[in-house]
């Protein structure tokens, strides 16, 4: 043992000085800096766990009040800006007991009973979780609104619908639109479902063991408006499941946004001009003076590739803060985009005649032929336009002839781009009447949200 | 434009020879090698596709029939193993098509009418997935029957309950099986509410713009018992949510089987030498004789650090078959490894007087101590019996009097570990009555499961 | 301890049934299905360590020369596709040395003397991962050649250069091709640095104590061409971190392809029009006869996203085939894609006038007005021709005076794309000398890679 | 185009009102808060470019001495603390010359001239990276240096070397540490590769096409100080790989340092009982009086699951403060922990026979017996041993015989520690001459580091 102390407490081996504690130890292990954000929360949790302490006859009713009443001025302190964060608060939970027992002195000390570090943070972090979800239920509401009384005034507004970048059949504009918002209707729901996973008391489990006092576990459930207790303490305490499943469900959200941005940055190209973002959303460049970059979409698409690490407090911060502002910015930027000239707009004005090649087999199939020789066929009159260098719709029926002797007159029909979504009437598909079913539907579905 | 020609076809820059078609591109894009696992599927899907293009007019009856009675045919020879993928089957779809119409000749080339290939490749992905849930649920709840049973056998087994891989306090064994087992059951609920949004018929989609014939989307989403059909065409063919969702719900599950792995592992080293492993579920060394791995506890642990990647089919077959395999050796892991030594058993052996002082501060916050303080003596006795070198409970009455004059006889009731145990009885505390209600309720749980 | 067995043994919670053997339990531990690919690397590693199990005395010269004939044999096997692997051979190093014994009896038992399977396992990985090093290089290599010897006939084609997908300033399109090249070959840098820690051998290192016979590892080290010999026997054997740079540098050089990729895929919209694709690299749809779609770019841009997990063998070998393709792919698509039209082409169509804002505002700076100022006249410029609805080089020297007193009739001299162009003549920009010296610097790289 | 307007800039869709410019668009899209850190590299940057204007005659002497003047007064702001970011410094770039400009008046317009911000902003970048990295640097060589010297002290201990958890082979505690020391050994030289990569000049790359002024890339180079000058300004401007290639660096010297923590978490827990953690390493529990946990080590651990997103700056810094961290905290760790009791320690009393069943069979080697055969007796042995319950080497050299009749009296000679851990002298393994010759490497390398 003496060799021992030599060996180690001295520095043979050259290590840094290190004295009683460890300054970059202490400022590595301190959380204060992001979890000072969950200071409500940890009032609500221990202004009912002082009710609880009362109940089981661990605090006198007057202690209660006095924990109670101090807690009611630290929220104020916080509320107005002034709470001070004093060296050795390494987090919330010991700044605000630290701040209680200065305020009311000994009965501070009873608050702790029974309760353990691990219970009370993941309590915290429930409280405040539940309200970041019902915030971004709310931002995703108002985005999904956006969307489909957008997507109701511009229905009549034809364009491309494309797969793989390149020209597939001629879609409304108001079905792209709707395509996302059902995508983020599916987010809500999924929230919804993590939330009932969110809102379970764990306050009552202490370390590991459970709680060996008469803390009324479902008086704590009501008083913090839970839905239901955890099932087993070692669980309760250790478990992030709730954390892993949020931050899951931002990479998700962040996808679909990612995805619409994606799709609109294409849009705002010169090149295909279909849309003009407003400035409020655009920036310059400080070099080139003619330059208005769609910075809001790149922002958005970039997020979608961020990862939520380890399933800690930061974390869930982090993820917050950027699925809030990237709700929020996209929100101003379907709001306030314009559609380029809009009658007759420079989206129809891409719809091109190769685009109906499908509609063309079809044209086939209604008489008789099987969709794969169809197909075909149709295949062979792209190649003929192509190899006269003219669209589609200006071979003549006999030109068509060669292909198969089924082509008459009546092919001309076939050539309108209105008529070729109007077919699409199934439900889901782009006919008006099956956009406007989608946003009937959408309708209904927003107002069960908000109920 | 002749220049182009000049310049990209022959190979001024050396590029490898490129026929017209590259063999390398055609492997790259084939999927055949994975995606045959969903013949059955596919068939099902193409089936209800047929009775839909009846009713629509599209094929007669008769064309219908052959059809039906072509995939049963193509079924046979899936399920004999005598089905012979040739080559230009790049994946299952074009595969059953091709013979399809080897077999009956022309109305297979009807099949595809106002179906798109993403159209069909989504229907079979949904219809294979969702059949892969329902076997990793039964698989879950085996593993979760497995450890309830057993929690309820061995429910008088003490033995350290560890934080920070430091003995904490004493609990049940039980506690610790059924705190996985609880874990394991959320597991299952997610899965069954990603089920409800894997279960949507997008058939009927088409491309991107929706079906032009009549099809009965309603009438496929009851052939094919699925319980919604899709809302927007654009979505339904593009969107692959649900492949994300399973792989993270994989994620989470694997991790929580992997934190179970991994507590296994430190209780069958030689210095916890708390459980053995079953021989059929360990390994030797080729080098030394001795030894007995517990390759199967870290096999289980591994599987946690695998990241299922993108959201395609290869990820989702790659997914099911590590889960389906590790739910299944945990099972047999489980169901087979010895407590060694029951009574008394090296596990109660474990638990040592230091494990108390939890409750030796509990003991002075019964005779009134605030929490803090009743900490602050109990760590000074801790202090105390270190400095002598003896064990907590070895303390005189007087050695504790100089923390505290509130400690009397009494307090040698606190060095009782079943006491200790039983003193958390709250809900999901470590209690006998405790753990028995987990039983119970998890019981309650799995019969709700299988109904 | 009867208690124990009763418990454990017999199946009072339900397991399934557990033999000696648990069958699913040796599948999932088995790995000859994929690690059967080191075959050839584990039989050169077999042969040099006999080599020095002889040198050690441990094997006759006679014993030595019996194992390195039935290694030929074994190899003869492999090679002709003729091996047989069977029931219990669980990896590639068991199989051969199953095969040796039946091939030439007792004297393969010794060739495991002082031997550990981790050592023999990370030499394999090793020897394999060389060999896939190097013919990544030379993939990398000829793809590399073949966009500097089209950048070096390209090199008068012009194209708008784009930031944020918004035209920025023209560019010739072999600058383009050149910046991609650039990454590539620090890819080609990084890989062989990356070699140099592979390139270490490990053999000699037992399970992990080192080897207690006269093994001369620096013997073994020649036999094998290893340029070093590990340091420490227990990182020897355990550490991976070879495989995680090497999937590291996959995801890395494929993020590249990816871009590129994309680019491409822009570029070949009907909206860009800049590129046709080679046939032999697109495919159709099922669904649309008039689709070509750039599904090669597809899958080479989707690669990116695939994130190669655990480091371990089977993301080796998964991330080789991958990167492999990706790169060869990529050499057909880029060898024989065509400009559109090259004289004029439609590339050069796409430059506009407002590209050539930042030239007017150097305009200015050339007259002595600070670059801040300037870039505000000229943005002043671009905002009067957007308000006429004119292009920006059709304001009259009287329009652009309003801005500035400073512009006069030698204005007109900006308005030229080729000399904009010309004048990024410093290292690194786009004027035809710099991209000729940078063709110039690729060329003489590549030699230097190839000797 | 009025119905544009109508549709698209009042609010029929019901988005949130949207000004001039959307506040959480403008707090979404800053960057101040964090790249701040990077307002030394910025201010370096900007004076080497002043220099290079002046020599290209876009700035006079005089100016140019203002520019170097007035930057040198806004770093000294920085330096004292009292530098003010105001409104409207959306980033380090902004603030810097908003700045110069109040402090120097109009000469600080012409610095951007032929500099974008992109060209500014990635110079920075590698300005501050590459003083990150030699700082990384430093702290890495001072933890090896650390554990080197603490090698070379405690050489004589010997302790049970793992695989699996399980007990295998009797090692130094020495050749542990230096396990760990030469994988961090691999980090600084990698580290070094990168830095080769980082420290290239981006400046004078333009916005994507290059400068179109005679800036001296060459000086510009040299007055900064980097190896290199990038070779193509698209890719100069536009690439990051540097910053994913030092976040990849992160996580392996991060996982590299979470596996020494974990087998120093199992080593001090009360069941191994090998190490005693420094208090100003451990902290305490809010409940359990009795507790000490290895928090510090924990810490370390977890930091390896810590994943490094997107390459951006934010990803950069984080990483920095991570590793610099944990570096340091590892280093005080390391050089405070004390081998327990060190003769006789409670390490060596951990070793036990069966370790050295392995010796055994190496017994018979020596005799002419095949390996494959004397692991095989040796097992046999084992299985003797524990039918009996008796340690390995209380069996009778009778007992022995039962497997093999090769064992004879000298049999004894295996069952010594020591002689077991001296017979791995070959390079890299743990024999006291193999491990002092590591330590000597490991000297001569570190001296190597620092020249």
């Amino acid at each position: 043992s003496g060799s021992s102390t030599k060996s180690s407490g001295s520095k043979l081996w050259g290590g840094r000085f290190v004295g009683d504690t460890d300054p970059i130890m202490e400022k590595f292990n301190a959380s204060i800096a992001y979890d000072k954000r969950m200071w409500d929360a940890d009032i609500r949790g221990s202004k009912a766990y002082a009710k609880a302490l009362e109940k089981a006859k661990l605090v006198t009713a007057e202690e209660k009040d006095n924990i109670l009443h101090g807690m009611d001025q630290i929220h104020d302190e916080w509320a107005k800006g002034v709470f001070e964060v004093k060296p050795g608060d390494e987090d919330i939970h010991t700044a605000n007991e630290r701040r209680l027992k200065e305020l009311i002195g000994e009965p501070a000390g009873k608050l702790h009973t029974g309760r353990s570090r691990n219970d009370q943070v993941v309590t915290d972090m429930r409280l405040w979780l539940r309200d970041a979800i019902s915030i971004l239920k709310g931002n995703s509401l108002q985005l999904i609104t956006t969307m489909v009384e957008r997507a109701a005034v511009e229905i009549d507004v034809l364009f491309p619908g494309y797969t793989h970048m390149q020209r597939a059949q001629p879609i409304r504009w108001s079905h792209w639109i709707l395509s996302h918002a059902v995508a983020l209707s599916r987010d809500v729901e999924q929230l919804q479902e993590i939330n009932r996973r969110v809102n379970v008391l764990p306050l009552g489990s202490g370390a590991i063991a459970g709680t060996p006092f008469n803390i009324d576990r479902e008086m704590l459930r009501q008083e913090l408006a839970f839905d239901d207790i955890s099932i087993n303490s070692m669980d309760a305490t250790g478990q992030r499941d709730f954390i892993a499943e949020f931050l899951f469900w931002a990479s998700l959200c962040l996808t679909h946004l990612s995805k619409m941005a994606e799709d609109l940055m294409l849009y705002s190209t010169k090149e295909f001009s279909f849309l003009t973002l407003s400035d409020a959303y655009s920036t310059g460049s400080s070099l080139m003076p003619q330059k208005k970059n769609a910075d809001s979409l790149e922002l958005i698409r970039s997020k979608a590739g961020r990862v939520f690490g380890r399933e800690d407090k930061e974390a869930m911060f982090d993820c917050f803060d950027t699925v809030h502002a990237v709700l929020q910015v996209t929100t101003g930027v379907v709001s306030t985009l314009k559609v380029r000239d809009i009658n007759p707009s420079v989206m129809e004005a891409a719809l091109s005649p190769d685009m109906l090649a499908t509609d063309l087999a079809y044209y086939l199939v209604r008489k008789g032929v099987p969709f794969r020789d169809a197909h075909g066929i149709s295949g062979k009159a792209v190649f003929l336009a192509e190899s006269k260098s003219i669209p589609l719709n200006q071979l003549t029926v006999e030109d068509l002839r060669t292909a198969s002797p089924l082509f008459s007159s009546d092919v001309s029909a076939v050539w309108d781009y209105s008529s070729s979504v109007e077919q699409y009437s199934a439900p889901g598909g782009t006919a008006k009447s099956s956009v406007a079913a989608q946003v009937e539907y959408m309708r209904t579905w927003l107002k069960k949200q908000v109920q």
